[in-house]
C-alpha cells in the first residue's frame, strides 16, 4: 500500500477503512482494541513521512500497531491476527521487516531507539534514516524510559518520539508524568513560578503586569514539555493525535530536525467505536464481542485462577490490616480491583514499575505488613534483582503472587509465564508453592499469610485444569506435598500447580493404576515423601506449565542426585527449550504435545 | 554515642574524628573510601536532627554510610570493617537496628523509603517518623528511582531526600540528570527561557528590565530543581554539603515540611584526604594504601580476569569496527577503559543503568554490531527481563561478559556473582560459556565474537585459579568441551571456568589418577563427551563458582536424567542456597568448604 502517493483525504479515508477492520477482527478474535483505534492517524501520519523499510518504526509494546500491520502487506492476513499460526499480536519481524523488534512488555521503544540511532550514527547513515518510536502515556513510567532518555538527551541522536497520549495508559494513569502531560497549567513548577512573579508584579503597575503576562504565556507554551526540555530532548505539543493533515506536518518538521524531539499527541482511547471511546481499562484488552451491543461474544463459566485468588486475598485483607496489595497498573488483570476498593488505603497501584512494586513493598514487609505483590509471571522477570536484593537478601515476608504462569494464550511469546520457578529457585530464602484448584488455592494463600520469609505463588490464566475426582486439598504446610493417590504400580505422576490436573486427565486415559503426587512446594521440597515414593516408584512423570531447563523437574533430578537415588526414572513433561508461540492455549498446548491424549501416549512409550 | 546533644564545634571536632578513623581502617582494609569521606557532615546533621533509632535512615548503596556505622555503637568493630566475620562494608540490620535495610546495589533508596512511608502513614506514626534517605548523584541514573519518584510525587508521603551530589559519581556523570544538578544556568529550560523574555523585555526599557531581571533570578532558584518540582517534590539548594550548621537548620526546615523534599547538597569527594579529593573513579573503592603517599600497598602479580578480558576485546576491536561496547558507569572496574580511550565512538558508558544497557545493545546487534555488555553478574540482574525479552527473543549476537562471577570478596552478599547460570540458562536461545585461564578467555573470546546469537561469557575478580599443569587450552567450538586428563579410574573431575583451577588442583591432592573435563559450554552441553563419560566413569564432581540450585551440576543431573543414564553418581561443588558473607575470598570459600584442601576430603569421603 504506497501510503506517500495518496492524498490527505484518501488517508483520512484509509484510516475509517482500517478502524472497520480492527473491528471486525478484534470483535472475532479478541485483542487490543482501544489503544489501535486511538493510533490509527498517528500511524498513517508516520508511513507517510517515514519509511519502515529503513527508518526503525519502534512501537512501544506494540500492541497499538495494527494499523502498521494492515498497512505493509498484511491486510488479507489480519484475519488470523492472534490465532494459532496465524499474525501475531504485536510487531514481529519475522512476519515482515516492516516490524524492526518483537516487543510485548511496555517501555522498551526508546532504549532501542537509542540503541538503533547509536548504530545509525556509526554507519553514517543519519542523513537517510532515523528512528521512529511510538510510546503510549502508561508505558513513560517504567524506569528504562527514563534512563533511555537520559542518555539520549546527553548525547542528542536525531530521532522521533511520538508520545501517544491518550491520558489513561492501561487503567489510571499515576504519577507525576501523567500529570504534567494532562495538564500544563497544573505543573508545580508553573504555579511556584507564578507566585513568585505575581509579588514582583504587584509592585511595577500595568505595564509590568503586561509583561509579566506576555512571559506567563510564552512560559505555558514550554511548561508541558519542561521536563523533556530539562533533558535535552525537544518537545513539540500537545497536538490533536486524530488531525492527520496537522501530525503530517509536524512529522515532517520534525524529521529536518535532526536532534531528539518528542511530540506529544493527544489521542481518544477507543477513538471511531463509540462504545469503546474514552473508556478506562474496559476496552485495552478484550475478548470476542458483539459489535453493535459491546457484549462479551461468551462468558467462560469455570471460575478462572484471578478471580479465586481476589477471593482468598479478600478473606485474608478483611481478617487482618496488615494484610496490603500492590500492583504495577494491572488492579483489574490481576484481581486487585476489589481490594482497592474496599480498603483504598491498603492498596497501591505504583504504575507500570515492576522493580519499584517489589523494593516498596519489601519496605512495607520490614514495617510489620504483609504486601502480596501481584504480578504477572512474565512481568515479574523485569523486578529480578529487586526480588533478590531488596526482598530475599533481608528475607522480608512478600508473598509473590504470579498470576499468568504457563501458556497465556493468544498473548503468545513475550507474556508466556515460562521462567519464574527458573529464576526464583536459586534464590536464597525464596518459597515456592503453587495451587491446582479453588480449595487449594484457598489454602496456599492462608499459608502464605501467615508465612514470615518471602514466597511466591503460581497459577495460571484461566481456569485451572480440571481435577474434580481428586481427593480434597488439605492445608499448605511448608515443603509438605500431598499424595492424592497411592498405587502399587511402578509410575508415579508428580503435578506442580495446574500440572496436577494435567496429570490426573493423563492419568483417567491411562489403563494403569498410578500415584498421583501434588508436589505443592518446589522449593523445599517434601525431601521425606520423595524419598519414600522413590522407593516404591522407578518411573517418574513431572507435570507441571514450566520451563523444564531449572524447571520443577529439574529440581527433582538435583534432588535425586544429591541423595544418590540412581534407580529412579524421571521424565519431565514441562516447556522445552523454545519461545512458545502465541495462539489459543489448548492448540498450543497441543503443538508442544502437552494435551492429556498425547501425554498419555508418551507415559505408555516411556513405561 | 549522643551527636543531639554534641554542639556544632564538638560536631565539627568528631567529623575530623570519623575521617581519621576511615582512613586509617580504609587504608589497612581496603573499601570505599571517597564517597564516605565526602558524606560525613550530611550523616552527621542527619543523626542531630533525625533518630537513626525510629526514622528509617536509608542509604544507597550504602557504602557511603561508615561515618554512620561509627556513631552507631560500630567504633570498637570498625576496624573489622570487610573482613570476614568483621563489619559489612554496606548497612545491615543484623548489625545495628540503626540500619534499616541491606543495600549494595544502587538506587533503591527511594522504593524503600516510599515503602517505608506507606507504612508509616499506615500507622498513623507520620507524627513520629519519617524515612530519611541519602542518595548519591550517580544513583539518580538509574530508572527504579525515577519509577519512586514518580509515586512520591503524585502521593506526596512525608520524606527528606538527601541528594549527596559529588558531581561525579563512580566515573563521569552522564545525562540531564548530571547535567542538570551541575549547573542550573545549563539548563536548557532556562537558556530557552531566558531568550524568550530577552525579545519582550527589549521593547520595554529599563524598568521591564529590572523587573525581567528580578524573574530571571527567582527563577534560577527553582531552576536546578525543576525536575523534581515538576514531579511534586520540593526541591532545596543547592547546599554546601560540608557546612554542619547550615545543613542541621535545613533538615529542620525539611523535616518540618511533612512533605516529599529534596535537599540537593554538593560535596566533595574524598573530602579531608587531600590526595583523593576531587578525584573521580581512582578513590572510589580501593584496596589497602599508604595513607602519606597515597600509593597501594600491593600489587597483585597475576594477570587478572578483567585485564585479560580488555586485552581480549581491544583485540577484536582492532580487528573489526563493528565490535563495540557498553558498560554501566563502570568502564574501569570493567576494563573497557582502553575501549573507551582508542575508540570512543564505539564504546559507551550508559550510566547506572543496566535495563537500558542491554536494551539499547540489542538495537546495536540488530543493525549489525557486536556489542559487548560489560556487566557484573550480580547486576546483569538488573537488565533480566531486557535479557530475556529485547536480547534472547529476537535470538540477537549480544555477548554479556560477565565479569565478578563467582565469590567477589569483600564486598560480599550483595555482590555476590552465585547466579548468572541458574538465571540465563533457562533463556532460550542463550548459551553459556567460560574460560578457565588466560588462553581459553581469548579463545572465548574469539567464538563469541564470531557467534550470532546471544551469548554470555563468565569469569572471576581477580586472577584464574592457576591452572599451569593442564594442557594447553584449544578454540572454542560450540557445544565442545576439552578433556584435559583422562583416566582409566572411576572420577571423573568436571570444571567449568574458574572451577578448571579448583579442580585441577583438587585432582592433584587426590593421591589418584581422575579424569578432568573443561565443560567450557554449560549450554549447551557437549552431549556426546558427556554420554561417553558416562559409560566410562561413574563418579562424577562439579567445580565451578556458581550457585548449586539452577547450577552446573543441576545441568548435568538434566541431562543424565534426560537420557536415562542411571549409574553416574553426581555431587556438584557449587554455592548452597545461602546467601554468601563478605570477606577475604580464601577465608569465605575455606567457610563454604571449597577449598581444594577441604574438597579433596569430600572427594575420598564419596569416592
Amino acid at each position: 500500500m504506497n501510503i506517500k502517493e495518496k492524498s490527505v483525504e484518501e488517508l483520512e479515508a484509509l484510516c475509517g477503512d482500517i478502524r472497520e477492520e480492527i473491528l471486525r477482527v478484534v470483535s472475532k478474535n479478541g485483542g487490543h482494541l482501544s489503544s489501535t483505534l486511538g493510533a490509527t492517524e498517528l500511524i498513517i501520519a508516520m508511513h507517510k513521512v517515514f519509511d519502515s523499510k529503513k527508518d526503525p518504526f519502534i512501537f512501544d509494546v506494540s500492541h497499538q500497531a495494527y494499523a502498521h500491520k494492515l498497512v505493509t502487506g498484511r491486510w488479507e492476513a489480519f484475519d488470523s491476527l492472534r490465532t494459532f499460526g496465524g499474525l501475531s499480536g504485536y510487531t514481529k519481524p519475522s512476519e515482515s521487516d516492516d516490524d524492526y523488534f518483537v516487543a510485548g512488555h511496555s517501555s522498551t521503544s526508546i532504549s532501542l531507539g537509542v540503541g538503533a540511532a547509536k548504530a545509525i550514527a556509526l554507519k553514517n547513515e543519519q542523513d537517510e534514516r532515523v528512528p521512529v518510536v511510538m510510546i503510549g502515556d502508561g508505558s513513560m513510567t517504567a524506569g528504562m524510559v527514563y534512563e533511555a532518555l537520559n542518555e539520549l538527551g546527553d548525547r542528542k541522536y536525531p530521532m522521533v518520539i511520538i508520545l501517544n497520549d491518550n491520558e489513561m495508559s492501561i487503567a489510571k494513569p499515576i504519577g507525576a508524568m501523567s500529570r504534567m502531560l494532562s495538564s500544563a497549567m497544573a505543573s508545580p513548577f508553573y504555579q511556584r513560578f507564578k507566585k513568585h512573579t505575581e509579588n514582583f508584579v504587584d509592585n511595577f503597575g500595568d505595564g509590568a503586569r503586561y509583561i509579566a503576562k506576555r512571559m506567563e504565556e510564552s512560559l505555558k507554551l514550554v511548561t508541558p514539555g519542561i521536563m523533556f526540555e530539562e533533558m535535552g530532548i525537544d518537545y513539540i505539543g500537545p497536538v490533536d493525535g486524530h488531525n492527520l493533515s496537522q501530525l503530517i506536518d509536524i512529522f515532517q518538521t520534525a524529521k529536518k530536525l535532526k536532534k531528539p524531539v518528542i511530540i506529544h499527541a493527544q489521542t481518544l482511547k477507543g477513538k471511531g467505536y463509540e462504545i469503546a471511546e474514552g473508556q478506562e481499562e474496559k476496552w485495552h484488552g478484550v475478548g470476542p464481542f458483539d459489535i453493535s451491543s459491546g457484549n462479551s461474544a461468551k462468558k467462560s463459566s469455570a471460575k478462572s485462577a484471578t478471580q479465586i485468588y481476589t477471593e482468598a486475598l479478600m478473606d485474608l485483607a478483611d481478617k487482618d490490616e496488615k494484610v496490603v496489595g500492590v500492583t504495577a497498573a494491572m488492579p483489574s488483570g490481576t484481581g486487585l480491583t476489589p481490594l482497592m476498593e474496599k480498603y483504598p488505603e491498603r492498596f497501591w497501584d505504583v504504575a507500570i514499575a515492576e522493580q519499584h512494586a517489589v523494593t516498596s513493598a519489601s519496605a512495607l514487609a520490614k514495617e510489620g505488613f504483609k504486601p502480596f505483590c501481584t504480578i504477572y509471571s512474565t512481568f515479574l522477570q523485569r523486578a529480578y534483582d529487586q526480588v533478590i536484593h531488596d526482598t530475599c537478601l533481608m528475607d522480608l515476608p512478600v508473598v509473590f503472587t504470579l498470576d499468568r504462569a504457563g501458556i497465556v494464550g493468544e498473548d503468545g511469546e513475550t507474556h508466556q509465564g515460562a521462567f519464574d520457578i527458573s529464576y526464583l529457585r536459586a534464590i536464597p530464602n525464596m518459597t515456592l508453592l503453587a495451587p491446582r484448584d479453588e480449595k487449594s488455592f484457598h489454602q496456599a494463600m492462608g499459608f502464605a499469610h501467615q508465612y514470615q520469609h518471602p514466597c511466591s505463588i503460581r497459577y495460571p490464566r484461566g481456569a485451572f485444569i480440571a481435577s474434580e475426582e481428586l481427593p480434597e486439598s488439605q492445608p499448605f504446610e511448608l515443603a509438605k506435598s500431598q499424595l492424592l493417590q497411592a498405587s502399587e504400580g511402578d509410575i508415579l505422576f508428580i503435578g506442580y500447580g495446574n500440572g496436577v490436573g494435567r496429570a490426573a486427565q493423563t492419568a483417567k486415559l491411562l489403563e494403569k493404576n498410578v500415584a498421583l503426587l501434588d508436589l505443592r512446594f518446589v522449593k523445599p521440597l517434601d525431601e521425606v515423601m520423595l524419598k519414600n515414593l522413590a522407593s516404591k516408584h522407578k518411573k517418574w512423570f513431572i507435570f507441571s506449565d514450566s520451563a523444564k531447563m531449572g524447571g520443577v523437574g529439574s529440581a527433582i533430578s538435583e534432588f535425586l542426585t544429591k541423595e544418590f537415588i540412581s534407580d529412579v526414572q524421571v521424565v519431565s513433561f514441562e516447556y522445552e527449550d523454545k519461545f512458545i508461540t502465541h495462539g489459543n492455549t489448548k492448540l498450543v498446548e497441543e503443538s508442544l504435545g502437552l494435551l492429556p491424549e498425547q501425554l498419555v501416549k508418551k507415559v505408555q512409550e516411556l513405561s
